[in-house]
């Protein structure tokens, strides 16, 4: 929907709505005319809400685009992933929690093996372990030059990222790493104005770090890139009047959201029925809110299609918590599909649940890609799920006499 | 998908790609509650292999809109036929086998009668018949003024298709046919700059042309309209990243072919079976193989449901030999309706099949327009089968992380 027709339409009430989503839920069968993971999942209590439900198949992007989760789930908030994009750094960055603000330049980072003049000879350093990456993070992180500080947490291995806070932050600027060996590493250059003051402060930067690793091959020197800065987004606040709260357990996750200015709860745990005691403990604080799964699209990554049966399943067996909280809307879907038998994200449609008080049921008791194909919803694009959940939840107004 | 994003995420690969038009393939029941062309036609091939695809249903250009077959093709190939338009001159060419240049300006011609005074006093030359204008034609082509030719060939009964090659040339000139008899020809007048050298040399060719026929009565003039140039389009290597090839057997198709920078290959014989010959001769020198059937349009235009459904047939009857080459994706489907009962296009939505390795089946083992409403492609525009078939390819990247 068009921004002014939305905040044209916006009403606020008392209502709960609550959005699960299952990480790379669409799947495939492991054999031709087989059934897919949730097709195979026993889900009881997903298939009974179905019945009361609309069904349907949300594409996370556009046709044919397999999708990261970034993008995915800045379509399920409702938000066109084409038209708001996040950087990689700043996907990396959030990615390991960094609590990054509109103004702050993030950067992937990675460590690297330099000779005495200044050569690459590895653009890993080795795959340096995660041990080693801490110690030498410790040394790195915290500089400040100028007014700007430069934080760096570790991702895995030689990887880690940089987060540049201060003023006047740009993040136009050429990354430092020739891809290649048996160069020496580039010199950060702004490509406008604004970034000007960043790529400077980057070299002094990088000069300063090269000096306290210069002894310590074979991390002895770093290469950043993906230089970027949040996209300019509004508020779940401003664009839904939804005081959102988001309960996820991965650091990506939680920085998508708290980008579109939910609360992100503490989990004591890391399961999803720690997950779900999260959202019972806030219930009665939000209007929305938004929990994460995991697991099935790590199983899916790992090709172990059972696995990521099971995770679904668990998921089903915690459903009951959600309903016995009587909420108004409850939509269930994933941000993109990640097919065990492919290993990987893909471009297929995600299974899609519409649960609220008002819908007009599918009368589907069945929750799964085909089934959904069935559903009334048909296929759309994710970022056309939230206005339906506003509307389900009696958020939006009538649009003329 | 917007064309900045598509070209971000194109890849290349290996993995070979068909796709199958039987032309006007939509239809309608000859009765009420009966069931349409592709429904009553026996097409046991067609059937197995939708039982391991993707269906659903294809809208050429809006919702509504009955396509003519050039706009029905720009969509099949993933340009919208609003944004690019082919003007009618141009169509003409193409549908004659002209290789139309980027450069070209086209125009459909008719011969016309006109009296002492020149006033017109038959538009059509008393339809002329094809015999006799193909004399004529060899009178007026190949005309040079300046360094511009005009070439003219012909179309049938009085109609001809005209081509001015040369520099400097701007399609934006006004017809010279007053749509009415006892009038003049109007004289071709430029409406832009850019074509002001155009319009004077069609007047001067025009000057040429009454003198050559002046005592050929009844064809002792000629006028001119629908100018049009080739619109400006990125071609499938460009866009795609794909070495396409053609295989079509009437003027048009190869022309719209060969404007987006496919190769058009020769086809010995007319017949379906000729084209599946060529096809298999061809099959390992191209990424992308568009094979066009043209006979279930013309069934559906003459009104015969039968002859439709046997078109339809012969094409099933020959579909094994694609599916014996082995392809990654296969796509059926059509560039519009052309329901015997009306004999004409229509708006209806056209039948779609996509089958790939790695598509989500929807296990429906007919092909016809019903099945196709269950499919899990749902009802999509023609432009977004060509996004669909990059990704079943293996060919789009991921989106964001």
């Amino acid at each position: 929907m068009e921004n002014e027709l939305l905040q044209e339409l916006i009403t606020c009430n008392n209502t709960k709505i609550a959005m699960i989503i299952l990480d790379g839920l669409g799947g495939l069968p492991e054999v031709k005319g087989g059934k897919t993971e949730l097709e195979s999942a026993r889900t009881p209590n997903m298939d009974a809400l179905a019945e009361d439900s609309n069904l349907g198949l949300s594409i996370p992007v556009r046709s044919g685009v397999t999708s990261g989760s970034g993008p995915g789930h800045l379509g399920l908030f409702g938000y066109d992933p084409v038209e708001y994009q996040i950087g990689r750094g700043a996907m990396e960055a959030l990615g390991v929690d960094f609590d990054l603000k509109p103004d702050d330049v993030a950067a992937r980072g990675n460590f690297c093996t330099v000779d005495d003049k200044g050569y690459i000879t590895d653009r890993r350093a080795g795959r340096l372990p995660s041990c080693e990456s801490e110690k030498l993070i410790s040394l790195i992180s915290g500089i400040c030059i100028d007014d700007v500080t430069f934080d760096v947490r570790m991702v895995k291995e030689h990887r880690f990222a940089l987060v540049m806070h201060g003023d006047g932050l740009g993040s136009n600027v050429t990354e430092t790493d020739p891809l290649m060996t048996d160069t020496l590493p580039l010199e950060a250059r702004a490509t406008n104005k604004d970034s000007e003051k960043t790529a400077r402060l980057v070299n002094k930067f990088l000069a300063i770090v090269s000096e306290k690793l210069k002894n310590l091959i074979p991390a002895n020197m770093i290469t950043l890139r993906g230089f970027a800065q949040l996209p300019k987004i509004p508020s779940f606040k401003e664009r839904y009047g939804l005081n959102a709260a988001a309960i996820a357990v991965n650091g990506m996750y939680k920085g998508v959201s708290r980008m579109v200015g939910m609360s992100v709860l503490p989990v004591h745990g890391e399961s999803p029925a720690d997950e779900f005691s999260t959202l019972e403990s806030f219930w009665s604080e939000y209007d929305f809110f938004y929990l994460h799964i995991k697991k099935t699209d790590t199983a899916g990554e790992d090709g172990d299609f059972w696995r990521k049966v099971h995770a679904i399943e668990e998921v089903d067996m915690l459903l009951p918590r959600l309903t016995a909280l009587n909420p108004d809307v409850i939509v269930i879907g994933g941000d993109h599909s990640s097919p065990a038998v492919m290993k990987f994200h893909s471009w297929h449609t995600v299974p899609l649940l519409m649960y609220g008080k008002y819908v007009r049921a599918d009368c589907i008791s069945e929750f799964g890609e085909r089934a959904c194909t069935r559903g009334s919803l048909g296929v759309i694009p994710a970022k056309d799920i939230m206005p339906l959940v506003l509307a389900n939840s009696g958020r939006l107004a009538k649009y003329g006499a």
